[in-house]
């Protein structure tokens, strides 16, 4: 078992709770302790067993375990390397950086993500491209907000996506056209026949369905773009985690002045962190600069100054490199699983990033029943329709099922309630 | 002298600059070095003249002495203080804090500010009224965008103010209408006779002009509100920092359901730190919280986390009671050098705040002149006429200066600076 110490720091709760609470199970037989070496699962209790004490009863005291996509495990935050890196930019910044500054973000982390960003993933940047933001959700604001600006008043956009990408697309007023996605990924014909200006694209590892975009049609979307002036913006969200050895750079390499790039700390460190960043063709670096101005001037300067120190450290490539590997197993402990007890339920996406999609076998019905069991036992879950445009272009039941969420010591439990909340084969199928 | 370490921080530049510009004023003798006790200005070698050395060359090595109003002094942040706050943050942070958050911020901080906010401002705050933003310029932004989507579409503010403020009205595509301010602060008769719904206000000391709000025009304007269902936004920026011994709280106290009240850590700590903080009427919390979350979701938890630890240990507290002292001596040395040196030029606003507003001895001509000859000596300054609304209702011509922003150790020199540029009696005056 964890420490009380982690334990307490995962659950957000007193470290008194988590003592009281390991006493009661060691009372009651469910845990043994060894005098310096920690606690232990009982012999003769494995986990399932406990999980099924637990589920029998229902939610039990409200605990939640969390399968939904897009947070990584927060109990790996490497809290003593950013610690290290916090201290240093607290200490050693220039006192005229504690002032208003640059609202494209300091220099220090612009120099770190385009070197980064080119290594990694393959996009064209220099420093004055290259505009830091509070997390990706502001940087996909502004740039709506200023194509607004540039009179553009329609976007194209994967027919299942992140629904707060489409909340935006409204918000800022404009109209949204579906593009459908198949195994290639993205339609670009469709797109090509649309009358949208900008398209948004999850080109590296499409949210929720996980393909990449292929090479055929990336060359397809790239000539639109360089043909009628349009705008790709890509969002990069998960690019870090990939597990085959094929590597998907990112689309921005092939045409830097007609992609919008951008991405974030939030997979790769913590959302809670706030940091995201663009890479934006040369036009938009002033636009989009303007408009940061008015609305809030620029990003937190120490947490600009400690994530540049930290990737300059290499504590970012050493923190991802340790992360992937843990979500790698992960996704194979959750696809054996499912190859195990639910063969006829589909996985999809696996090759990256922090979630997979499972097919249900049947329609939206079959998903909102399943969820329905998920909520009863506690466990988080995200439905695929949650994510499609209207109208809907499938009934197609599913869930988006993050493997990231969950602290290691509670992956297996979280993987055994989607097991048995999971529906049974069906009759004939 | 300050230490080669502490210099290299205030001007942003390496330590190992400074310590040759050191030795090369030790070895032309303007500076004497004591073994164990750091470096001296010579015998016989008074400080103002090295200055008469710089400024008779102009501007030196492009070196800017920074007048300009609304920076603190970033040499005297507190960074082993704020330090501590920060390791405690990263240190005991719950795991659950790193992921997505309450886009109204941490309830840490919404805590620590309402008990604050109460004891030092008089503002009526309960923890679920108090949103924390980026800054003060994200507050106005969200404000001015939710009074939008509630058909608001024209607000009040004061004849002079901040002109980022009168911007952001601008970009809110809302109407603006500037009201006189005597010395009693803004002329409510104005305002309500005005179709505005809504005035944007510094009650606690008038920025640029130093006024506070008379008892009188706070009872006005409160009654305006009530009587036409109006809204007070009360940009209490810097409302810290008082000198004389009468208390002026927030506005906000008396009409808690009528007034946005917005500030921030930027005078009080650093602007670069990007904290702010609302505490709204119950009705705007739920809209403010909406916008807040299309727009970037919330300010980095981190961040938060260390502002609240900093205010419940007592640190903000100690600070401001410091930084209140160091800008209060300077207030007096500006106030003793124009009273010797240019009793022609009127000073105001001098009991609060970071700034002082100088009346120069004619137009805009002379304040034009007077800015051009900053400018020539390296002297960062703002004039009056920036920050008036168009069209402008007087052609007094004024100087806004800051004493905030210049560290201790150069603060002598940019008063030496201010004493050379300001224009000369007027023959006859």
């Amino acid at each position: 078992m964890p420490s009380s110490r982690s334990l307490s720091h995962d659950l957000g709760i007193s470290r008194n709770t988590v003592v009281s609470a390991y006493d009661q199970l060691l009372a009651e037989g469910w845990l043994s302790a060894r005098q310096g070496s920690g606690t232990w699962v009982a012999e003769g209790r494995a986990f399932d067993s406990v999980v099924d004490a637990l589920t029998e009863t229902g939610r039990h005291n409200d605990l939640i375990y969390d399968m939904s996509p897009g947070t990584p495990d927060l109990s790996g935050f490497p809290r003593a390397a950013w610690m290290a890196a916090a201290k240093r930019a607290i200490t050693d910044a220039p006192d005229t950086r504690l002032g208003y500054g640059d609202p494209r973000g300091t220099l220090e982390l612009r120099l770190a993500l385009a070197e980064y960003l080119g290594r990694t993933r393959g996009v064209v940047a220099s420093e004055d491209r290259v505009v830091i933001c509070s997390g990706a959700v502001q940087g996909l604001f502004l740039s709506l907000r200023t194509l607004a600006e540039f009179g553009i008043d329609t976007v194209a956009v994967e027919s299942a996506c992140f629904d707060i990408s489409r909340q935006q697309i409204d918000r800022a007023d404009m109209d949204l056209v579906p593009l459908s996605v198949d195994h290639d990924g993205v339609r670009v014909d469709q797109l090509i026949r649309s009358r949208a200006q900008v398209v948004l694209l999850t080109p590296a590892h499409q949210f929720p369905w996980g393909v990449p975009l292929s090479a055929e049609r990336r060359g397809q979307v790239i000539r639109w773009a360089q043909a009628t002036g349009g705008m790709i913006i890509e969002d990069d969200y998960d690019g870090e985690f990939r597990y085959d050895r094929r590597p998907i750079g990112a689309l921005q390499g092939l045409a830097p002045d007609h992609v919008i790039y951008q991405g974030s700390a939030s997979k790769a460190l913590a959302p809670g962190i706030r940091i995201g960043w663009m890479v934006l063709p040369e036009p938009m670096v002033k636009a989009i600069t303007a408009l940061r101005q008015t609305i809030d001037l620029h990003t937190g300067v120490f947490e600009q100054l400690a994530l540049a120190e930290f990737i300059r450290a290499g504590a970012y490539d050493r923190h991802i490199r340790k992360a992937r590997l843990r979500y790698r197993n992960r996704r194979d402990q959750l696809a054996a699983m499912l190859d195990e007890h639910a063969p006829h339920v589909g996985i999809s996406g696996i090759a990256a990033g922090l979630h997979a999609l499972l097919t249900l076998p049947g329609d939206l019905t079959i998903e909102r029943d399943t969820l329905a069991r998920a909520r009863d036992v506690g466990l988080s879950l995200a439905g695929l329709s949650r994510f499609r445009c209207e109208p809907k272009d499938s009934d197609q039941g599913g869930l988006v099922v993050g493997y990231g969420a969950t602290p290691n010591h509670s992956f297996p439990a979280a993987l055994n309630l989607l097991r048995r909340i999971l529906p049974a084969r069906v009759a004939g199928a």
